[in-house]
């Protein structure tokens, strides 16, 4: 099979997952490259020949533009946090790589942008990983909006609520400063939600954002005996209108304690409606206005069929699938893109759809007032 | 409307619930005669009178013979410990009485059988209380089975589950004396586990039963200083086959801690499934092996719709109702039996059938064998 | 006992729920007064009667200026159409009566007011009828919250969704126009919902809405051939903050497909977090931020234990209480304060704020920004 | 690092669940020694070059013998069907060899007494894969119960149910022969249900056990036109004593429409009790008997928290994990207890147990009488 050549930028978190999804791909399905993990990209040289070691990347490199100009070098997978996406990304494609980049997309619609431009005039084929469009209970949800189960969609209610920063000593990292992470939960959790949004339901038309926040000052995490300002709202909600004329809301924080990791969605339509959670991810709820009165009800659909999407690559029915699994689907489906030419969603110019939302948000976060949103 | 008269033997938790279903029937349902609450009959003339004018009793009464030689009086209500039920249910019938009787039935098939030959033999309308019957829930439950829904029945699981004996100050009342109880959670909840797999499954063809006393010496209710032997198991479980060729399984315990009141089934079958818990008894989850792979589950369906039976008299769509609602509805299909002349369900034929039962159990629990079970 | 009179004005759905009420109170409960069902006044003399022979109202009247004006009446229960309450509720005061009324309070701020000052120059107890604040485990969340069991609250994330209206032939009535209902699901639904968040949150400081009309015409009631304009919003979404600086959002519509009568909230603070909904009404879910790292988790908490509010008064710990149960509880403590003469909440002054609130929300809907809302 | 070399013996559904853990060991882990996946062995030369190549194995040999016999090899890792487990397992352990065996462990208690008998002579690190225990759940609910946090057990409820024999067209295959499979569901679901039971309660000391055949005609594998007869029981229910003196109940099917892998057990003690499913392998639900009256409840624990075993080693909090993760926490623990030289449970001793205990059943379901079971 034909080999496809692999450099990984960051070697933290998603660094992992990613890893791990190149590694997983071809045991599980059988995508059309075999990727070979060339090497990885960090500025720690001995943490990164450990991680190296770990997870069978053939070489490490400290310097992301060196890694970017090699001729064997096929695709640039993004893992770095956001404020280094964009002169990444841009450099990657104007080296003619195929780019697989981590979300958020960018700090600012000016930025996503760019980093759009520079992707489509090199041709190549972009990813924006918003991986949980690649949850099999996601792409079920799709499915049936699609194939018009629940008819003329009327309302989406979503939230992502974490509760990390519920502790007063968590210290302020460059999750916490505006000029690293673009914003708060808005920014980390919010790109999550409006993709899933856009994904489901379709393009926003208005949105009205309230922003605060419930603990302004914390260690600094280089120095912890001292205190600094936290430069990010801890909690953004959001209203919008979509352009095919459904509402919606949006809920984002760091602040619900009791939730772990909890991206969930209702969305109710003219002929059913569906829930899903990322806490319960191998499930969605599912009610279909065309079943009887007196047995109509949420189904409980435990996602594990061989006819849902994904799940027969995996194990046989009723067990279940974990967080990782769908970087694995998103992989997969990346290199299928590249061999077919013909693009995937969601792209880059998903990114900037979702940074014109989520700036737009900021706005009214900032005003009070609801702000429309053309279409880009 | 014609009036019809009743007097309730006994006024404690069960004269509570019965009391109230004679009030509230008229309220909500439009039965063929005006109930009269004419007398209430107990030991205690004081807690009698009080317990008249709260319920709106129109007379007391101390002696129970008294009662039901009165010519005034249609129905008996009795609202007793079990071991009084065969001697005033068959007096009731020898006096022309029809008969609410409350449940478990009796204390021995012999009984049993003499109390429904009574009934027989007086022609009057008989009704034996197992009240979850009548909750909507249920109801549908044995609608969906009936109209084949969930096809042939492969399985029944069921439990009845309470936790008041896990406090070993507990003391001993009469529902832990053999004389007067019959037996522990077989009788008292068992009666009503095997009469809802009468109802939604069909006869037993043989059963075998495991009891245990996990504590044997409680506090004397009369004189809490002293000890007294628990003369009953204080957990039995069956396994059974039903005529039918379904295989069963029920749980019966008082030492379930974290369950107040859990009386639960599954049901198999070819064509589908169906779940309900009595501490959740507005919903049952139905699985249709009908719906196509991709969207079946366990549906969550509210009860509460004008279509689902009994529901219609109480309040709009996704308004709940409670655990004394059972016994109104009962009232309700009692008076309109009365006024039909072709009897109910269950009734003491149903008696009959639940005590060979549970008898069998019980010698099964003495003897670690498998016991069969004739048609009554 | 001394006897206390009532007249009730309206005998629909609600006047059913409020003759209930007072018809149970006694039964299970020991309220200071016994309550006397003396008249019920409406517009149809023969479905009054029919009514009244029902319910046990003594007599029928059809002039409710009449009612009020009688010296043997001591309670006027208004269960009328909102347009309906600020007439009969002044009046009502005016002729010195305790005032039992039905949500949503009134149409207008202005109403509202007329109506607090005149029961207030009055002197009599009023109540407004805000139910869900006495169903058992919004009063367990009210005591865990004033008990400091979640600290300090950051988020409210309330909803309030029905469905009856994803039909296109339900007709235009009285609940569809504004000049007798006063808004669309943000006044019937709303009012609900943000009276509980003022029960358990707090003060409103500003406020921002956003609503929307899906289907805009429909057939008359009146003329089912002809069709007429919605004129209320079919959807309301809000977004706010509290004075104590928690953020909150709140939900309303009647166009959830699958949702009968979802009320529910979620309340997360810096201690723990609960969460609750009206279709399962007997349940609160808790999360304490005390609990073991290992072993916290939402406790599914069945509010049924003797140690719960309102309770003991019914049934024993697992069995269920319906929704009708919460305007008993309601009754009971309105004659206590009848007695006591200390006032009860929620009342007038509630309804005063929860207006505040609404026409605030709807100020926001027409014009897209944030809206302060000054303390009444 | 040390490296430890593997022979993989089988390459069907097993083989890829095991391939799968070796070779995710090391990613998430740090186990002593490094895993080498040198040799996998089956019948099919084509289809095992096709599996070596998908999953890293160096090698491929269709003689197991031959593989056992080889100085280079360490571990012996069995992924055969049960009536091949004790021929290689003995001959594994003959040759020195420590042995990964899967499921059920074997046929008859005397093929399980001589395969403990050979490892324990050759002193090697046995393993019997009952990857349930293995969970992080259920290593949370094995964790509580030996701090004491439900106290002295009194009840053991479990279930494993799955579904794909309600198909009549599903042909017989090794599964439904009795001289391949042992027994049906008994020996493939049942042992893991009795190993649980071992692990979470204890030796039990008698079993009763009824079985049942609903569709005893099935398509051949081989020829699909012609029907053979199905030699196994379609399910089987037991009941059961444990030597501490709790009751218990198991439940294993394939006829239970709607269930797709349903492992399930409630666990009632003295102080507080725990449910788990598989199904949603990721949460123990746990009652607390110390908690308030109040406040008492079913906590719903998603254990993904750093303090949960296995857990750290995946994702952050809230990101649940899948099927396949058991069996890596069981390689990553073998690989330990080969460095520490002090054995891991489950093993070769639980095999004997377990068979003990299902062989007892097989007994009990044949004559319907209670069969003692004596500690092996």
């Amino acid at each position: 099979m034909e080999e496809i050549r692999i450099a990984l930028l960051g070697h933290r978190f998603m660094g992992r997952a990613h890893s791990n999804a190149w590694s997983q791909a071809t045991k599980f399905f059988d995508p059309p490259f075999k990727p070979v993990m060339q090497v990885v990209c960090g500025r720690d040289q001995a943490d990164l020949q450990t991680f190296a070691d770990r997870w069978g990347w053939a070489e490490v490199e400290t310097d992301w533009r060196a890694v970017i100009e090699r001729d064997d070098i096929d695709i640039i997978d993004i893992a770095l946090p956001t404020y280094l996406h964009a002169e990444t990304a841009i450099a990657a494609a104007e080296a003619g790589k195929h780019i697989f980049c981590e979300k958020p997309f960018a700090n600012t619609s000016a930025e996503a942008r760019a980093m759009l431009a520079a992707a489509e005039k090199a041709g190549v084929t972009h990813y924006l990983n918003h991986n949980y469009r690649r949850c099999p209970a996601v792409a079920l949800a799709k499915k049936l909006i699609d194939d018009g189960e629940i008819g003329e969609i009327y309302h989406w209610r979503g939230a992502y609520q974490q509760s990390w920063l519920v502790n007063p000593d968590h210290p302020i990292d460059w999750k916490l400063r505006k000029d690293t992470a673009g914003a708060g939960p808005l920014w980390d959790l919010g790109s999550h939600a409006v993709d899933l949004a856009h994904h489901l339901v379709g393009d926003f038309s208005n949105i009205t954002c309230q922003g605060k926040q419930f603990i302004s000052e914390r260690p600094l995490a280089e120095e912890p005996t001292k205190k600094g300002n936290v430069e990010v709202e801890c909690a953004a909600l959001m209203l919008s209108e979509f352009a095919n004329g459904a509402l919606g809301s949006i809920e984002t924080t760091r602040y619900a304690t009791g939730r772990r990791n909890r991206h969930t969605f209702e969305i109710y339509g003219s002929e059913g409606s569906m829930t899903w959670d990322m806490e319960d991810m191998n499930r969605l709820h599912f009610y279909s206005g065309k079943d009887p009165a007196t047995t109509s009800g949420y189904r409980d659909i435990l996602v594990t069929q061989r006819e849902h999407e994904y799940v027969n690559a995996w194990w046989p029915p009723g067990h279940i699938i974990g967080y990782e699994h769908g970087f694995v689907h998103a992989v997969v489906d990346f290199l299928q893109a590249i061999k077919d030419g013909g693009g995937m969603t969601p792209n880059f110019h998903d990114g900037v759809r979702i940074t014109d939302v989520l700036e737009a948000a900021l706005t009214s976060m900032d005003s009070g007032n609801r702000v429309s949103i053309e279409q880009a």
